[in-house]
C-alpha cells in the first residue's frame, strides 16, 4: 500500500472498480426552517452503507487492488474499519484477521465476527492495535489494509464525493469528521475545485488540529465519546498533506455537542448514528462551521455501528 | 370531514397545500444481489418524516383544511397519528387532545406529549379511543382529525405517492402496510393507472382481508407486534372501497416475519423502524408478494416511533 495522495482521477478509477458493490446511500435535506440555521443541510446517510459505515468503500477498494492470489488480509481498527474489512474479505473469499482495542464497543466487535473475521483484542488504543497488526502481517504474510493512511483506502472513501456531486449538485461546503482522515482526504480529492471540504474533530481527538499547529504530524492523547471511530493517535500523512495544501482551518467540537447532535438525529429523523458520525453535524448545529443563507452544506453521517439492536 | 374517496387530483391539491411543510423522505434501493429477490426493492424511508411517521402528511393536510378560526383539534390514535396531530396542531398554533389506548408504547405517548398535546389514556384499543374522542369532540367542540377514514387524511397520505413517482419513476409495484388503510388508499389514488398498490396486513390485524372476504366492512379482533400502528378494529370505508374497486387480493404476514424484517432493516441498513413499518417488507422478503426479475417494488417503511432513544 502506498501513502501518496490520490487525486480526482484516482477516485474515479476506484468508483469504476467498486461499481455496484457499494451502495449509493441516500441524502436527506433539511431546510433552514427546520434547523434554525441560515442555509440548507444535506445529510449524507452513509450509516446505511454496507458494514454500517463509509469504511466499506476504502476496504473493498483495497481488497480489489490486492495482487492476484492473495488469500489473507489483516487490519487494525476501532471497529468500523474492521467490520468493513471483514465484509470485503468475505465478499472476496479471503480470510481477515482484525486487531481491535479492548475498549471497542461490543456491538462493533460482534459485527466484525459476524462477517467471519478473526478478532484479536489488544490492550491500548488503535495505535497499539496497528502495531500488533503490523507484526502479524510481517509474521503471517497477510496483506495489511490500512484504516486511513493508504492510497487505496483514501481513493475508495472519496467515491462518496462522486455520488454527492450528483445528489447535491449545488453544494457549497462538505463537512466531515476527521480521525485518521481517510474520508476527509478522499472527499478533498473528489471535491477539489468544486466545493470546500471542512474536517471536524472531537476536542478529545485533536490529531489534525495539533499537527496543523505544529506544522508536522504529532501524536495526541485520544478519548471521549467518539474515540472508537475517531481515535487515531495521529492523523494520516495523506490527510495532513491534504489539509496543509488546502489551507483549511481545524474545527473542534465538545463531547456534549456530539451527544446533542446524536440526540437531534434520533429525535427529529429517527436516525441512530454513532457518536463519531455526529461530529460533523455537531459543528454545524453548534455554529463552529457556518452555513450561510443561500448555501447548502453536505454533512456526512458516517456510521451507525456503536449500538446493538435496541 | 367527509369520507368519500380522494382521486389523484385531490392528492395533487393536498401536495400543493402542504408545500415544503412536509419532508421529501429519501429512498434507498436494494439490488437483487443484496436481498436474494429477483427484482429491485426501493425502500421509502418515511420514518424520517416529521413526527416520525407518514401520519404527518394527513394530519397537517387535515389541520390546514379546518375552517378559519378553529382553535382546537382532537384525535384518537395508537400513537403515530396522535403525534402527527400534535405536531400539526403546534405548527398551526392550536390545541390538541389525543386519545390513546393504555397499551400504546411509552415512547409514542411521550412523543405526543412532547409536541404539547394533552394525552387521554383509554382502556381498550383504538376503537375505544375513537369513541372517547368522538364524545370529547361533541362535548368540547374540538375538530376531530380522523386517523384514516377521512378525505383530507387520505389525500394527505397520498402525497407520498407523488414524491415516489419522481424518486422511483420505473416502479412496477408499491407495497404498503394496511391498518385503517389511509396510506394504502392515498397511494392507490396517487398511483392509479401508474403502478399497482398492494396492501399488506399482519395476520393478527386482518381487518381488510376479513372485510373483502365478507364483501362488507367487518370488525376483527386485533393483536400482535404491530397492533399499536395497525390495530384498527375495522378497515376504513375509503380504503375498503378502494380495495374493492381495484380487485386487490389481501396479503397477511405473521408476527415472526414482521420481527425478522425489522431485524433485517437494522442489521443491513441501520434503520430502526417500528414493527408496523416492517409489514410491507416482511411480505416481500417472505415471498407473499413477488418482485419479479426486471421489476422494481417500492416498499414503504412507514414509521419509527415504537422505541425510545436507545
Amino acid at each position: 500500500m502506498s501513502a501518496h495522495q490520490p487525486r480526482r482521477a484516482d477516485v474515479e478509477e476506484a468508483a469504476f472498480r467498486l461499481g455496484g458493490a457499494i451502495r449509493r446511500t441516500p441524502v436527506m435535506t433539511l431546510a433552514p426552517g427546520e434547523t434554525g440555521l441560515d442555509g440548507h443541510v444535506a445529510l449524507k446517510l452513509e450509516l446505511m452503507q454496507h458494514s454500517g459505515s463509509f469504511k466499506a468503500r476504502g476496504a473493498l477498494n483495497s481488497v480489489l487492488c490486492l495482487p492476484p492470489g492473495t488469500t489473507a488480509v489483516c487490519a487494525a481498527s476501532g471497529g468500523n474499519h474492521g467490520g468493513a474489512v471483514g465484509w470485503a474479505a468475505r465478499r472476496s473469499g479471503i480470510t481477515a484477521d482484525v486487531f481491535v482495542p479492548t475498549t471497542a464497543p461490543a456491538a462493533k466487535i460482534d459485527r466484525i465476527r459476524g462477517y467471519g473475521a478473526r478478532v484479536h483484542l489488544v490492550e491500548g488504543t488503535v495505535r497499539e492495535a496497528l502495531q500488533a497488526c503490523l507484526s502479524f502481517s510481517q509474521a503471517e504474510g497477510a496483506a495489511l489494509v490500512h484504516p486511513y493512511d493508504a492510497f487505496e483506502t483514501v481513493a475508495g472513501a472519496g467515491t462518496m464525493g462522486l455520488e454527492l456531486e450528483e445528489q447535491v449538485p449545488d453544494a457549497d461546503l462538505v463537512v466531515v469528521a476527521c480521525g485518521g482522515g481517510g474520508l476527509y482526504a478522499g472527499l478533498a480529492a473528489s471535491f477539489e475545485g468544486v466545493a470546500d471540504v471542512q474536517p471536524v474533530e472531537p476536542d478529545q481527538c485533536p490529531g489534525l488540529a495539533a499537527s496543523l499547529a505544529a506544522g508536522r504530524r504529532v501524536e495526541v492523547a485520544v478519548g471521549g465519546v467518539a474515540v472508537d471511530s475517531l481515535g487515531a493517535a495521529s492523523v494520516g500523512q495523506i490527510a495532513f498533506e491534504s489539509a496543509q495544501e488546502s489551507g483549511v482551518k481545524p474545527v473542534l467540537v465538545a463531547d456534549e455537542d456530539i451527544t446533542a447532535a446524536r440526540g437531534y438525529l434520533w429525535d427529529r429523523l429517527r436516525v441512530l448514528a454513532e457518536p463519531g458520525a455526529c461530529v460533523a453535524l455537531a459543528s454545524v448545529l453548534g455554529g463552529q462551521v457556518a452555513v450561510h443563507a443561500g448555501q447548502t452544506a453536505i454533512v456526512v453521517v458516517s456510521g451507525g455501528n456503536h449500538t446493538s439492536f435496541p
